[in-house]
């Protein structure tokens, strides 16, 4: 894409109303936008990450069987009352429709998915299934002051497990621990990220999460020093010691949760009358488990985990585009290469802007594009090729650099 | 795929409270599931199809230069009340957050799209640009009744459009015009839609609609009989010859709206003071358009189209499945061929499950995929290819068949 084309620019000025930094970057650099506490717009920039976040997200869910489907946002009242949750999920957004009728904008998808569920769900055979969605949630938060880490309107993977019993849960349960894994390495925040016990409800002790240490999150989160297990500081005070390793010493760190496993157990079967005929004819509860990942949360903890003073530095699979290619005073070269990358598959931001060398620079650094390419007059008939996070450029001739950029991201 | 793992089932029963025949097709066939009075689940057959026509329409919109972006259903009270909208949109959702404010669930994104592109355009050399986002609009509907045809929630393609002038707008917009054509070609309901003029605003004389022909139509169209122009009825008494020949003879249809171009002019950039500076220093108010798709009305129009006595008949490229093959009673033949078919790329619905053939393919009628392969002991080594919507059969041996398929979307 010409940089000349896109209609968003860079900043210098850091937004007041933005305490993490993430969000300033992502502000400054052109990749979302505030309309309102809690609430952004995704722009170019920041649209072409989160659709990279959402594939990485599908294949690996989509590894491990599960269908996906789309559920509305707008849901009626009697489910909530049902579950109980009209009245006691305080962050839930109420209105009313045309036809005076009480509604909730779903916060989560439990009463939607149950209900779903029943309607093909009879019978042993019908189990086990696996259901997900990537959609947009709705929370009511008082405070939502941490950019796209707390919003009041978010994107969200939500993946629904039905099975026969607890040890058919438990079997896929370990399986989405193995996908979450796999999807946290692909966005390059696996080091920092760490399997977190905590609590649960009547069906199981422990609830786990997934929680990367950083100083933007509002939780906090004792790691074992011995298994690098951790524990939500929440629980704490009940489970002194590491339940994986038994020993005690933790270090405490503040974090962000990344992502939730639950198992839910008989909790929203039984509440829908939720059941399934077994091999001997017999009516039995479902037993229920349920994933989230939050897309925008994601995204942000990326960037949180990868900046400088410079900007962003984004990760192989998330960034916007694979390559920078920077025009200051050398067009001709420069459209060569870029027509001849295009060719091979690679996507390109080029900067054919015409601004100063320092200007474009900077904003470089600020976008975070991990492969920087200058192509100036005083390389010749050679380019400048820096990566992002390193200090150090090289020269290159065109086949030679065509071949580097394609094995950075082989 | 399959179908055994396909967690949703056919219906034999329509669906008392739907009246279009897509709605209770899509409902039978397992596509969506309906939440409540216009809302809607989008199954996982049904989503399939909705990111084939996504992939379409994007794929056009990209080609006339837009840029994507992602805007929130969260919307600030103040945009409209600025443009006075607060009071005159009467399907605007409105709801209080948390800090007892009000908010509207955007029902369109004029309110939010004019104040974002005016951070960041400044002057003639920063037009025109072209902004649209696939996203979901809320309207408080008092009758919602046509199931995706008209829904209170639902997923839309809006474009904006900025220029300097009247000239530069009038430009792109018969450029959307090819775009939109293509997308409904695309969509095999060209045949069945006309280019529709209705009232405009005080910038343009008319807007213009995409009206495609069908009983479960809720708008009505007088087509010009002399050039297939055709004027929605209700700017019809106002209109009494054909605005393109001049001629005044015309048939009379029920259709509906499929998609929607309407010159904004200066209305949205005058309310939010969106001006540029022109080349001679001066300022002066940007000029927009907006380009509206509904991809679920879409959906739901191709189904009033292309349907049967047995159920859905698919378009090339919108089917969920390009071949739907069905084992009888030859499960060996049958794997060897599903396993060849998605080696060459091509999507198949397989059914594994252990059902009469009379459910079989009564499924397969039903669910609509326009190839339908039946793999059986009668036919020994052979395959039998029926398309949708002929009646005659063929038997071909494996690797003919495959080329068939292939040639058959090609």
């Amino acid at each position: 894409m010409l940089q000349s084309q896109l209609f968003t620019k860079t900043s210098k000025t850091t937004p007041k109303d933005e305490v993490s930094i993430s969000s300033q970057l992502l502000i400054k650099a052109g990749y979302i936008d505030k309309l309102m506490s809690g609430v952004y717009t995704y722009l170019p920039l920041g649209y072409l990450v989160l659709k990279n976040i959402e594939k990485i997200i599908r294949e690996e869910i989509q590894l491990i069987n599960a269908q996906e489907i789309l559920m509305p946002s707008l849901t009626p009242k009697d489910p909530w009352v049902k579950t109980g949750r009209w009245k006691t999920f305080t962050d839930l957004y109420k209105l009313t429709d045309a036809n005076k009728k009480d509604v909730a904008l779903a916060a989560t998808h439990e009463e939607v998915i149950t209900p779903l569920a029943k309607k093909f769900i009879d019978s042993y055979r019908d189990l086990p299934t696996y259901i997900f969605q990537i959609q947009n949630k709705f929370r009511s938060e008082l405070r939502a002051k941490s950019g796209l880490i707390r919003g009041r309107e978010f994107i969200m993977k939500d993946l629904y497990s039905f099975h026969q019993d607890a040890n058919d849960l438990e079997k896929y349960y370990q399986k989405v621990i193995k996908a979450y894994n796999k999807i946290f390495t692909r966005c390059e925040i696996d080091k920092n990220t760490f399997f977190t016990f905590a609590s649960g409800g009547t069906f199981s002790k422990y609830s786990h999460e997934f929680q990367t240490t950083s100083e933007a999150g509002e939780d906090s989160i004792h790691i074992c020093t011995n298994c690098k297990t951790a524990i939500n500081k929440e629980i704490k005070t009940e489970q002194k010691n590491c339940p994986v390793c038994n020993k005690n010493k933790f270090e405490l760190k503040k974090s962000i949760e990344v992502g939730n496993i639950f198992k839910l157990g008989e909790k929203y079967s039984r509440a829908f009358k939720f059941e399934y005929i077994d091999k001997n004819g017999k009516a039995k509860p479902i037993i229920m488990g349920c994933y989230g990942i939050g897309l925008g949360r994601l995204l942000s903890t990326i960037v949180e985990l990868n900046n400088d003073q410079g900007g962003i530095i984004w990760p192989k699979e998330t960034t916007p585009f694979q390559t920078h290619l920077i025009n200051i005073d050398n067009e001709k070269t420069a459209k060569e290469l870029y027509k001849k990358l295009e060719q091979e598959g690679i996507s390109i931001l080029y900067d054919d802007r015409n601004l100063s060398a320092g200007i474009k620079l900077n904003d470089s650094d600020l976008m975070g594009i991990p492969i920087r390419i200058i192509s100036s007059q005083r390389n010749k008939d050679k380019f400048e090729l820096k990566i992002r996070n390193k200090k150090e450029t090289t020269e290159y001739g065109l086949n030679q650099i065509i071949n580097k950029v394609k094995n950075y991201y082989a």
